[in-house]
């Protein structure tokens, strides 16, 4: 890994930790990167659910913040600083999660990510569309698919954006 | 509120402090019911994220679990004894969350309820789908659509269910 890269992690790891006090209640990890994707991992204990496997709540958090996470990164490796939002998300839980599990974001490719930072630079307001799958053990289990805003920080202020907007 | 009304109030309560967790850390409470439809409430501190407002990852569990909480005890008010699960929902953040929140379940009409009850009790495998709406004290904020299955104990365990099915 390089130290840019560490960098990178690191800071998302501190802005979760920050930002985010649930997402150590559900014990929610930055691993690493693939590619572009953020991957995510968190363990069975505090998220389980009545039937002793991953409650859907908590499947459905991790993805959102692997999702999330891409786009953050993403933003800054290209030296945009903006708010990304999540506006909304469908998800398929086709097997149960018996065991800890990881959120593998799908990276975005160059040229969807050539066209995100364009819009935000250019009218502060960029959106991406992004697939994430979680996995245990038993192979993967949950799809997720994303689409998400960023907005630059004066543009996320306005009237526009704050009524229209969700958190991310 | 009748006798049974505040007992399977209480069960719900129950069963999701007992078997979840993670309800517990999100601040999650069963405040009633409004017609069949479960009426849940969370704070927004344990919630918040990076822009001061709800995470959309909380949000979209209280929903799943208003959701969840509806057919289970609908079920359990007709005599039947089934696992829920969630197969897969949409959800739409429309409106940032800024205050604490209510994820509002809209009821089962008698007819869905009479199929789903009938179906389980035949085939040990029943579907429903419902609606949630999330509020906070600027108004609706959250849509969020789930489709839901129940299953007799007994068809749970079976290779048919363990491995389509997902957590509720």
């Amino acid at each position: 890994m390089s130290a840019a890269r560490g960098d990178l992690l690191r800071a998302l790891r501190t802005k979760l930790r920050q930002s985010m006090p649930i997402t150590e209640a559900l014990g929610l990890r930055v691993v690493d990167r693939e590619g572009t994707g953020v991957v995510l991992s968190a363990p069975l204990a505090p998220n389980i659910n009545h039937k002793g496997t991953a409650f859907a709540g908590s499947l459905n958090a991790a993805a959102t913040l692997a999702g999330w996470g891409t786009i953050w990164l993403v933003l800054r490796e290209h030296g945009v600083r903006s708010h990304v939002v999540i506006q909304d998300s469908k998800v398929h839980y086709f097997r149960p999660v018996r065991g800890d599990f990881t959120a593998r974001c799908k990276g975005p490719s160059a040229a969807a990510v050539e066209r995100l930072v364009a819009a935000v630079q250019k009218k502060g307001r960029g959106r991406l569309e992004l697939d994430v799958v979680i996995s245990d053990d038993g192979g993967d289990a949950v799809r997720f698919h994303g689409r998400y805003v960023a907005l630059t920080e004066g543009g996320a202020a306005g009237p526009r954006h704050g009524t229209r907007l969700s958190p991310g």
